[in-house]
């Protein structure tokens, strides 16, 4: 099975071209869509995608995930094996969160000309690289065989929360198709802290409901604010929300956005 | 067989995580994207796309669909089953259109716990316990293992069309990706009567067409406007169209938008 | 193995009837997503997309690509099989480059009511008619079961570059999701003339890169522009860039607008 993520969306035919050579490979391979609509050139974005879903899937799953500015540039093309599945893209950040999160038991430096299509363009790796690598680790090739082992790849530094006496400074890291703002806060730092007042911008948000329905009856504000809440999201992090919708659009939130915790 | 139908998008990799849960529990399961991109939270868009699609697809397909805006709220996950299909999804009138049309054989309100993922989030039962259902259900297991039977399940109230002598009085209930405007007046209240004429806001169609190409032909007024006209659309009711261009542009139209039939 | 190409989008559930249709009539048959989201009615756009993906596909796969404007009037069904492959859509230019390209083998009228739906709609002949063509072809029925042969079909003409002393003449024929302006210059023309300068609008473009990132290196302008380059793309044709942005945004291009390349 290889899941697919890339920036490419699908109306030029680029997706169906990796689909193809895959195939073509390996007509048994089954290909699964995760998503073709990760914003142009959003590497950070992909990788947190990836996060969303990859642990979820069978073991042996392979996981081919391509936003790939640099294509054409020195970064090199990697493959990594952990435990339970195998991670195919370019080495710039896309797998930081499985690299942060996971045992790492192989990286691979893709080099072995063998396994590419003939004649690689310098502009589109996904179809004359990744695919085909992808499609012959399907087959069973062993990794070794595609290059050679290295010991680290590129890492984006994900900021990690601070904590000062009694609160916790944290940032948006992600929003959602919801307009739902998630931050770099993990649930466990929240464990029976379910009184917390979160602080963004000039809001006040008392305490953590437990859904975004719940958000309705513990919001501080009445007014057309009145549904933004907190919550722990799906991803396992403190998540902005308002209910049926957007805190992106309520509160004008970006990427980087900071938020305080005070806890009583 | 399971067909997907959600407001996710794709691009946050929550879609991911369905598939991957379903493949996880069965991974025989052939899993058939329908669509990710329903406008969020439109629970009668989710309900009429589904009324599209459902009964072309083999018997025993089981059909996801989740556009789930009061998840974590009382509302209850449930399982329906008609005579050739099994639905499974929020009980929030997402299912209208099947209860109104097929013959209902069960509905289930899911509680197994046993067949949720360990620990369901408030925030994202399509993954902890819609995909888990539909994943086991396509293993066989029998729906009355996911819970207890009921005897209704929450359905919008679907205006129908009035009519008043020789007139009829309807109303646009979708709009759909050309711009289509599809109301609620089935194509059989308009039998041996192509010769309507038909009234929205100011404008007169004269006529019912047989394609959007015909329009071009039928239509009364010629300058602008003038490729706007009505068919039987594939969905089986009356729909306003432009010839290659957008209903709901040229006539700034909503849901809910009256329209009036006059039979001569 | 049955390709979707469409210009449906996939949130009113067109796309869902046209898959199930295929796998009611033959549920072996493995359906591959190409793209939803050609624009509406580009007819022009899906050909230039089909050609970016057919060829990579296992020898035998069914491409079924629906953009049909004229649906309901009196263009064709069409079958084509070439070598490798067959192709089914409306007669109406999609299969240009295919035609152009390819050894077209055969090309049917599709007329046998017999491997139709039940009364087909005048709206909907990717449900209707494409769809159980497609599965029935993918079960193996002969294709002149399907009509009548056919000596050609229609395309569109798609302008050549033309040579003048010692430069060339071209024009923009695809803007990609990326902002990319993809020319009718095939890079044959362009061999050994990494040199050439390239004309667009007011701008000229010194040299061709190998690469989005080489753009950096090798373009003549340094302020904001400063990224905008040409490269042979990944169809093979010479393509405008700007390294991480949109050539068409910077340029404010369309399709059509001219290209000049003087060689020295």
């Amino acid at each position: 099975m290889i899941t697919l993520l890339t920036d490419f969306s699908t109306k030029d035919g680029y997706v169906g071209a990796v689909k193809g050579v895959i195939k073509r490979i390996n007509p048994q391979a089954e290909i699964v869509d995760v998503t073709h609509d990760i914003d142009s050139y959003d590497v950070l974005g992909a990788a947190f995608a990836l996060n969303n879903f990859y642990k979820y899937f069978p073991k042996g799953t392979i996981h081919l995930a391509v936003v790939d500015p640099g294509v054409g540039s020195l970064r090199e093309p990697i493959l990594i094996r952990t435990k339970d599945f195998l991670f195919v893209g370019p080495d710039n950040g896309i797998f930081s969160f499985i690299y942060q999160r996971e045992d790492i038991t192989d990286i691979i430096i893709i080099s072995n000309k063998k396994y590419f299509l003939a004649e690689p363009s310098g502009t589109f790796h996904a179809r004359d690289i990744f695919a085909p690598v992808a499609a012959y680790l399907s087959l069973g090739i062993k990794i070794d065989e595609f290059g050679s082992p290295a010991k680290e790849c590129v890492k984006f530094i994900i900021s990690k929360p601070e904590a000062k006496g009694r609160s916790l400074k944290g940032e948006v890291i992600h929003i959602d198709r919801f307009g739902n703002l998630i931050t770099n806060i993990p649930a466990d730092l929240l464990e029976n802290k379910r009184n917390a007042e979160i602080i963004v911008g000039k809001r006040k948000i008392k305490g953590i409901s437990r859904s975004y329905f719940e958000i309705k009856e513990t919001c501080s504000e009445r007014s057309e604010s009145k549904r933004l809440g907190a919550l722990i999201g799906s991803s396992n992090f403190l998540e902005l929300a308002v209910n049926q919708g957007s805190a992106q659009k309520l509160l004008k939130a970006k990427v980087g956005n900071p938020i305080r915790i005070n806890f009583e």
